[in-house]
């Protein structure tokens, strides 16, 4: 299960892969690579498939992938989106209540009318693409130093977005690909009334719990359907995957379409040493503390379990996927490919006296900059953001509403990340969604980052005694989170009110705790931005330019959170000492629930167990391919080469973690529910026959 | 699935597992030690698991336990023997013929009269135990050197199994215990009429091929039914194990009664990194080199690879287990383990004069007895055995008969192991066993081992030019195997007449060779005996003394092929970053079978094809536990606390390998069919009602 982006290091790096300095080599000999739809793979796949897509493929692919903040796809003409449960399960909560528990019994709506729209969730579709490069080179032309390039780019940025709604009237998002060595312009078409169609029961979705997350073989109908409508009408939609109820074989050639949310690629030896002495043990840590603590919670009663429990999910989720990515990092054999990658460019660029002038200090600016994260790791993490903030929504939002404030009256361009005008839109949604927050939770976050503060830096550092003001950090906690209405969506709404000119003066506790914090984070921030975030936009654009003129640009960039193309054969492993099949059946999840007694985790539910004489036991349940995926792709149609839907991607197994630094196709693999046991689950389990008719209805169109 | 003795690094040491020196403590605290049953590990289970079982529930499981080379028991009082079909199948593979293919299709005799007597298999029960300590050491007092000592023991121990024989018609067999420190006489009585009953097809038993042989989770129905005769009837037999139709659960505590052949947990951490750095890399080489030359050969054709397939089983099996000892050895974790039991004893001796001067020196002999062996590697393997010998069978007979013919002629005393009075039953059993060569398949064998010795040495080494005589190898070996006539048995036993005086004067080519290469093995073999197994002798034993001194004797023996009581729990374990189950069920062998397509390693057999709809499906197939066991424990019945079978031991997992020198509960499990999963395929798939009914009407006997 791969929840959104991956851990980063803590700070945000847009960077990326090129994959002619990650393999070391001109020619891909793997099935590797995030591809921008832009500048699709041809080549490579003539060369290993003799398979070509054409332009109505790529471009039915594309229209029919869906932005869900992960991946998502149509599969009818009527607006019907497949995705994972994982993806929705935010939403069949949302709507679920202790009368219809949707979350555990499952949610099925066999006619239109019985879908239930869900509040706040907007999904998009990636209409066209345009290269901008040029128009943000010029506006950062006369840049006084790189902090002062990365100033003007962003507002540049944000002028065009902003630009692309009021004339086109879609979305427009500017995406730093090649490490910020281009730009392109992405419009979007926006869906923002959604319904609920049908989700299976948590259990089933979610067989095998934590345990089996990242892991492979796997038994998990990870999957649910919405449907997106406009003018209270299922949407029509003209490009949407016909579902394949043959499914693939052992050996196919596969796609994938969805969003990978961040990859390191490009990252250097010295970065990728700073993730592995530094940022992926401190992270480690810190997920345990939060585990920690929040397990002492759940054990408070069972209304604090069950609010504790998505928290709880996703550090588990973190944990796995951090502790994999050390793995890698700590692998000689994967680490080796990347220091010969690294070597080699090196190598070419020293020895030609002008690409050494113009990149050639790249490597050796990036050292600096790590070096000096390093010193300044415990100051930027734990000062660099709202304490209680991050995994808290209560903390969060108060920092917008100070900042939101406070930035609304500069101009445009003078503003910080994240409150340009075309960002406004994103962040009132943010602060007026009804979303429950719990502030006895968000206390528990809240006091640990204080005390943590105060370990850290002492009673005597300036930003402590700010925030303390001579309490303890319990004390603290409770005061800004007892008195405080920002729980309550309306007094959210009601500060928003003329530009927020009332936040100032309100004299809220948490907003005052916001208001002391800000100056703090903000000074943290700039520093953090200048001896590293703006070094690493200019040196990793460098790189990649370097790599372009040594090896030339037929590669893909760093993954970005934007959609994208990858491409894999349908096939096992060897592993531990045997092999690991590339298909699962229906046989093994009863297999797996059985040996482990039918609980806890590994428990059948109630359908599976009273229905399972009407199953066709041996259909495949999920599947793995090599495609090249990360967090993000959650929720990824798999289709064939004639277009057709094979599978839904829903995670990657354990050897995948690296994939965040360097592909191997030795064990990595794509893990994928099997659309034949989609439609096996949808007609014996849940007797949603009419939604595999729509579907199957769809696929037999021209 | 093990195959009889494990490899112990090219020569046979018998040393002593000292369990306190292995953990470091004076208290065990894990299901460890194949334990004696003249001392069985009571204090241990009553700490552990507040049980202790009875002399009558230990005299009950001994005698019920059965030597077949490797393991097995009675089930029945009427001869009823179970044991694993990989032990079973050589002899299921000589009752079989193009006819009648037992070995592909299984075989079943409903009724006694069907049974088929098994030519050449004798089985034995241990009957009584008998300390002769002090016999040997007054055998030995007079000796003049280690390797003088080792001689005098030899000659004494065979004295002494000699004279069991005549005096109570039982077989005798004198057991090297905790490194020698300890001599006991094993008294059993034999079987040699013993016949097929039952066996399932080759694939059901050994479903997922070498692919998941020693892995976990398993589906295989590794088992076999012989029966033992006495005067042409069934044995009677009064301890036999009752089956469990109830099997065991998750946590239950079981024991394990068998026969592991050989670990090396008093080995010293020198002896250890010889292992590592020496004998474990050249052992994996070889295999892999003889892998490849019999994949060379089975392409001849149908037949060739028909006669290769049990070697090439063997090569797997032994690089799989070679390369998971290695991967132990290489393990810090594990070998720190090593090195601070070792340290502690070390430093226990040496901080004590008497002990210092008693067992002090015991380690730096052995330092120097393993760099001579590093020294001398090449030498000792390539030229310390008949060339073509081991794997192959005719060359091992014509060396066999070369020293019959020499030995015979000496007093017993002088003789070289293995050719005392006592030994001469079993060397004439296996001159005269009716079993097929391959002449063909013994020449790849033998040219490679010339070929080997001429790359290593040179065309000018004495050894070499005597061997060859001025021809290539692949010349040497054709004359060598196309004109000789040992492959005929009746020829062989011809040659025994006379107590073998024709054999010095025949000229078959093979005799002629092993004649020649004779002289120069027993240089190698005395001079390996010198500096190496006459100082481990002695060195380890005074180890195991020295931990008698320091920590008591509560303590179980190295493995040593002899009858070893292990106990432990079903319990799954961590591996993977997710949980593995402590069972499997009929779910997980259609899951496996279907996910990989029903094919070659993992096809399913025509009845479990055609009568999965009678099976019971969620039946517990196969089992793991904790208890401490090793190769040679093939075939082990696994018993509850009250004495009932509730499975069959037949492999350990992957972790499991470096048992050989340091147990480690965390994963290394030992891997058993679960008796459930016996019954359910006896009766579902194979219509063996009657040998169910055999076992339950026993099982309900008071």
């Amino acid at each position: 299960m791969t929840f959104g982006r991956r851990v980063s290091g803590g700070f945000g790096v847009f960077c990326a892969a090129l994959i002619a300095a990650v393999s070391g080599a001109t020619a891909l000999r793997a099935d590797e690579g995030m591809w921008l739809y832009e500048r699709p793979p041809l080549d490579l796949l003539k060369e290993r498939y003799g398979f070509v897509p054409d332009a109505a493929f790529l471009d039915r692919l594309r229209m029919a992938s869906v932005n869900i903040h992960a991946s998502a796809s149509f599969v009818s003409p009527e607006g019907l989106i497949l995705t994972n449960h994982h993806v929705a399960l935010g939403s069949v909560q949302r709507l679920s209540s202790p009368e219809n528990n949707y979350v555990r019994d499952g949610f099925y709506a066999p006619t239109r009318d019985k879908e239930i729209p869900i509040p706040g969730l907007t999904i998009r579709v990636l209409v066209s693409i345009e290269d901008v490069t040029s128009r943000i080179e010029a506006a950062c032309a006369g840049a006084s130093s790189p902090a002062d390039a990365l100033k003007k780019r962003n507002a540049a940025a944000a002028a065009m977005e902003l630009e692309c709604r009021r004339t086109t009237g879609l979305e427009g998002e500017v995406v730093a690909l090649f490490g910020g060595a281009r730009h392109h312009l992405y419009r979007y078409k926006e869906y923002t009334d959604v319904r609920l169609v049908f989700a299976p029961e948590l259990q089933a979705a979610f067989f095998g719990g934590d345990h089996d997350n990242f892991t492979y073989p796997r038994f998990d109908l990870d999957l649910a359907f919405l449907r997106a409508y406009e003018g209270g009408r299922p949407a029509r939609i003209e490009h949407y995957l016909p579902v394949n109820p043959d499914g693939c074989r052992e050996g196919d050639l596969v796609f994938v379409s969805g969003h990978p949310g961040d990859t390191d690629r490009l990252v250097t030896v010295a970065g990728l040493n700073y993730f592995k002495n530094v940022t992926h043990p401190k992270k480690i840590e810190a997920l345990l503390r939060r585990q920690a603590l929040l397990n002492a919670y759940s054990a408070r009663s069972p209304e604090a379990a069950r609010r504790a429990r998505t928290n709880l999910y996703f550090f588990a989720n973190s944990l796995k996927s951090t502790e994999g990515e050390l793995r890698g990092l700590r692998d000689e054999i994967l680490m080796g490919k990347k220091k010969s990658a690294e070597s080699d460019l090196q190598a070419a660029v020293m020895g030609d006296p002008s690409l050494r002038a113009r990149f050639g200090s790249a490597w050796s600016d990036l050292e600096r900059a790590y070096a000096w994260a390093a010193e300044n790791e415990a100051e930027t993490r734990l000062k660099g953001d709202m304490p209680g903030g991050g995994w808290g929504r209560l903390t969060s939002h108060a920092l917008t509403l100070v900042r939101y404030a406070e930035e609304i009256r500069k101009p445009d361009a003078e503003r910080i990340s994240g409150y340009h005008d075309s960002d406004l839109p994103g962040v009132l949604r943010r602060l007026s969604s009804p979303s429950p927050t719990y502030t006895d939770l968000e206390e528990v976050f809240l006091a640990d980052d204080l005390e943590r503060l105060l370990e850290t830096f002492g009673a005597d550092d300036p930003y402590v005694k700010t925030l303390l003001e001579g309490k303890t950090p319990r004390e603290a906690a409770r005061e800004a989170l007892s008195g405080t209405r920002l729980g309550d969506t309306a007094f959210r709404r009601e500060l928003l009110k003329d530009a927020g000119k009332g936040i100032a003066a309100c004299e809220d506790p948490l907003l005052r705790l916001a208001r002391r914090a800000d100056p703090f984070i903000r000074d943290v921030e700039r520093r953090y931005d200048e001896h590293v975030a703006a070094v690493e936009e200019e040196a990793y654009a460098r790189i990649a330019q370097a790599g372009f003129a040594v090896y030339g640009d037929k590669s893909y960039s760093d993954a970005t959170g934007t959609l994208r193309l990858a491409f894999g054969t349908v096939s096992g492993y060897p592993f531990a000492s045997t092999l690991v099949p590339p298909f699962t059946t229906f046989y093994g999840l009863y297999d797996r629930a059985y040996s482990f007694g039918d609980r806890d985790d590994f428990a059948l539910t109630n359908r599976q167990r009273e229905r399972r004489a009407s199953v066709r036991l041996e259909t495949p349940l999920n599947f793995v391919c090599t495609a090249d995926i990360t967090g993000g792709n959650s929720g990824s149609p798999v289709v064939a080469k004639d277009g057709s839907l094979v599978g839904l991607v829903f995670d990657g197994n354990d050897a995948s973690h690296p994939n965040a630094f360097v592909y191997d196709e030795r064990q990595a693999r794509c893990v994928a529910v099997d659309i034949r046991g989609i439609l096996e689950a949808l007609d014996k389990y849940y007797d949603a026959g009419a939604l595999v008719r729509e579907m199957l209805d769809a696929s037999r169109r021209p």
